[in-house]
């Protein structure tokens, strides 16, 4: 059991501070000091603090007292010097320590959520990082390798791939029923639990193009997909699909469902991102932490020049706030 | 060496008589027959009578004539009675008729081009009818079988699939770096001499998420796509890529190239019908005659109720009266 959370502030993490992290935390702080998302930044401080008022934190709960005239931050001293664009070795166990700090004091119930900024996963793996990403990260965290699920949101769409960072091979190789209908419980769950929605509506893709034509073209369907519908559609649950890949994502099709499974990392992301990079949000689902990120990287090429949208941070931190709340509410009402 | 073709009519294929065919020809007419773009239909009058004055035409030539007081007719008679919204297998010799004679009068220069409405494959191959789709068809009928190439335009974005009607186990067999290379050089002939675009740019998607990450998630990209680009830039191109799948249709990015070459159909299809099912039209490259197709099927499950929209067939006619226009520009320019 863990305490209600909704007063607690959100705590985001520094990212690399070579990329564009730090100008977007700056950016995000001044587009919601004087609004009700509270955060902290779990960093080095003089990341932010030519920019922008900073307030050292010993104690997240002091957040929300200094927020609205300081970026409140707890600090997470970085090794060697930062120049903008040129990623260091040397940070990497900082980048690494913040989001291990982040992820205990939600766990704690002192943070509401984590918002990560983006990583460079070649920088990582050069410090020794095993894992492919944070979601993967956060899951060992938690003690629950394996369990978490990648959503990504925007104003039009939700869309969850049931297999992620694998090539497209593996992804063939990796997809069984057993995934996909573990994969739908837990966005059921998510969408219930974290977005506030009752009954959910959710459209499983088929793999293949026009979802296979009854065979013609792929098998998936009729072996690996469709047993997992009947699956999932006796334990309650609202299911279309599998539906052909190419339209299911056309305006009117996006307004019959809540949210989208994907078979596979792109099939997920390029709906997505061609309808709206700025706005994505990563949510990762299953965990006992709320965990929301930016739908881009690190940026190193544009890093420094103040040509990075804070857009996407902006709206991660509000949906970690927003999720935050659904969960603090559901906690409270009567099961 | 054919005629320029210019002034020659478009002829439009009946399609299934039991789809949307029927209406949205109806309707195209409405739309267009005050104006340049001056189409035949090659079908039964019947089916376009009771709603229209209709003109049973003998030869393409007179189509211009008839064509702003009536629908002209190239008589391809049923063999069976219509009723919307069930398709009848005594039908697809006529439907198959309907192409292989727009085929012809294309070939022979009277016909500018041909625009195909949509057939049911599952009816024509109850008839014995052994070709995927009108575009294998058509390659045949040219005698020039595999040579074919699919682009998808709309007015956002054009896409080219180099794998299509094939399940993505077999895309990923299929694929290689000879079948890219040749997709790509028809691309780009096309877009030179149909689209009238001096120096194209084509961007060339990856296969894997993020295009492989430089091998950590699957090799196609070091292995297959990238010596394509080689070649392809030795031939004198402009190609972008191997560009991540995901990020290549941004709407920032949509902007930086002429085309996108994919590697299998949902890569291509996804980000087209995201953004726009309406306007979305199937060009064929690569043959002698010209065709263009509405992007979307027959609909059968609304067909007569005149809830169908006729904007993507719309599309399709101006499309192929604008390659029809550039080609025989091209006929008469010097080289």
């Amino acid at each position: 059991m863990t305490l209600p959370r909704s007063r607690s502030p959100l705590l985001l993490t520094m990212g690399d501070p070579a990329g564009i992290g730090p100008e977007i935390t700056v950016a995000a702080w001044r587009a919601l000091h004087e609004g009700d998302v509270v955060f902290a930044v779990a960093g080095d401080p003089a990341l932010y603090a030519s920019d922008v008022p900073v307030a050292v934190i010993g104690d997240l709960a002091e957040a929300e007292q200094v927020f609205s005239g300081a970026l409140p931050v707890l600090e997470i001293p970085l090794n060697a010097p930062v120049t903008p664009g040129q990623p260091d070795v040397h940070n990497a166990q900082a980048v690494i320590d913040a989001i291990a700090q982040a992820t205990r004091l939600a766990l704690s119930g002192h943070a509401a959520a984590i918002v990560t900024n983006p990583i460079s996963k070649a920088v990582l793996k050069a410090a020794g990082f095993p894992h492919p990403g944070h979601t993967e990260f956060l899951g060992e965290l938690c003690d629950m390798a394996g369990v978490e699920v990648m959503m990504l949101a925007s104003p039009q769409l939700r869309v969850v791939p049931v297999t992620v960072h694998v090539s497209l091979r593996q992804a063939l190789a990796t997809l069984t029923t057993e995934l996909i209908v573990e994969t739908c419980r837990t966005t059921a769950e998510a969408l219930k639990r974290d977005f506030g929605l009752k009954s959910p509506v959710i459209a499983v893709a088929g793999l293949n193009p026009h979802a296979g034509e009854e065979g013609l073209m792929g098998g998936e369907e009729i072996e690996i997909i469709s047993p997992a519908i009947d699956i999932l559609r006796k334990d309650g649950l609202h299911i279309k699909g599998p539906m052909p890949p190419d339209t299911m994502f056309t305006p009117a099709a996006r307004t019959t469902y809540d949210a989208a499974l994907c078979m596979y990392h792109d099939q997920a992301l390029i709906p997505l991102k061609t309808l709206d990079m700025e706005h994505g949000v990563n949510v990762t689902l299953g965990l006992p932490v709320v965990r929301t990120s930016p739908d881009h990287g690190t940026a190193f090429d544009i890093a420094g020049q103040g040509l990075a949208s804070p857009e996407s941070l902006v709206s991660a931190l509000k949906m970690a706030a927003m999720i935050g709340r659904n969960r603090s509410e559901a906690h409270l009402r009567p099961e």
